[in-house]
């Protein structure tokens, strides 16, 4: 268990709702929450830079995070490794700074049980309809890559009762200060502005 | 107890903290809240209206109501009473709005008992010192009925523990988004999203 004065947040979401969107829009506009960087045992995709999109390592060193208790959760996904450290995440919330992980539905559960107060976010496409487009718009997957996409979404999505907060991506602006909400309400409770109101009860 | 589909917001303050100003911009911004209408003894002020400001009552329907368990809760200051008024209340959250209750700390005590899971928020001053310039530059109360006003904020202040949710009224459009988060991040939550996410998941 990790103990933090910072906040954990978790966003997940099927593949093609938006999340990258709100995700990065999020970490850029709201001050001292920073974004967690996964490892990975998976190659650089180009246009990806280590320690900014992933630390990029190698299976040997996978395996000796894990022995060493290294990571706080980690997934096996298409025979690739995806994993959470354990210091980096100490050391950023030991600061104050509330995170955000972005992480699929597995490796959230697995999170939840390493930090049971973490909030855990999972965003909604509109409908099948329209994620089913926004696939189909990016022009990267053949019909049957898309079916599959969605079969896997679906699977996503039944996930939904294991998260605190649901966000319907139909209206982007909306969305937006929904996610941005839950960020901003976490920081306006009692327990974390405690500090605050006594430093005003001693001024009387 | 009131079962409710709309969320149950009670908001406190110190008088002077800025607790109206931030209500009033709430309720006009935000869709599907409103404002709690008090129940009340004492006499309308200039410019007071029946029905909008409070429902102005004499002391024999008071009694009547209070007989009846017309009120979720109801206090008495300074030889008048006050009351949230069961109907009105359950009505209206029966439609699924949302309800904002402005009332003090002792009401909002009573409140959280008649409904567990109202969400409590607490509006603070700054400082004793910005507390005390409002209540001058208001130039209504003499020296020591400020005096008495800053010694009763004080009282006030202590009950914040009481509270889920503390919003420091320094910057005004700072205070204010996270007032509003906190109501917008209740509207995401997962036990209120539950249909829209079943309804998405339906078309898969």
């Amino acid at each position: 268990m990790i103990q933090h004065p910072g906040n954990v947040f978790v966003v997940s979401a099927p593949s093609g709702a938006g999340k990258s969107t709100l995700a990065q829009r999020l970490v850029a506009s709201v001050p001292d929450l920073v974004f967690s960087i996964s490892f990975t045992t998976r190659k650089p995709r180009p246009g990806e830079v280590d320690g900014r999109d992933y630390f990029f390592i190698d299976e040997a060193r996978f395996d000796a995070m894990v022995a060493e208790g290294g990571f706080v959760e980690w997934v096996q996904v298409y025979g690739h490794r995806y994993g959470t450290g354990r210091d980096w995440l100490q050391q950023t919330l030991a600061t104050g700074r509330d995170v955000l992980l972005d992480i699929e539905t597995t490796g959230a559960r697995n999170l939840r049980e390493a930090i049971p107060d973490a909030r855990m976010i999972f965003i909604l496409p509109p409908s099948a309809a329209s994620l089913e487009q926004r696939l189909r718009s990016r022009g990267k997957d053949s019909d049957e890559q898309i079916a599959i996409r969605l079969k896997h979404a679906r699977h996503e999505l039944e996930q939904y009762p294991a998260y605190d907060y649901l966000v319907l991506n139909d209206d982007l602006e909306l969305s937006y200060r929904h996610f941005e909400s839950i960020i901003l309400a976490a920081r306006a409770r009692r327990e974390r502005m405690t500090p605050v109101a006594e430093g005003v009860l001693q001024g009387f």
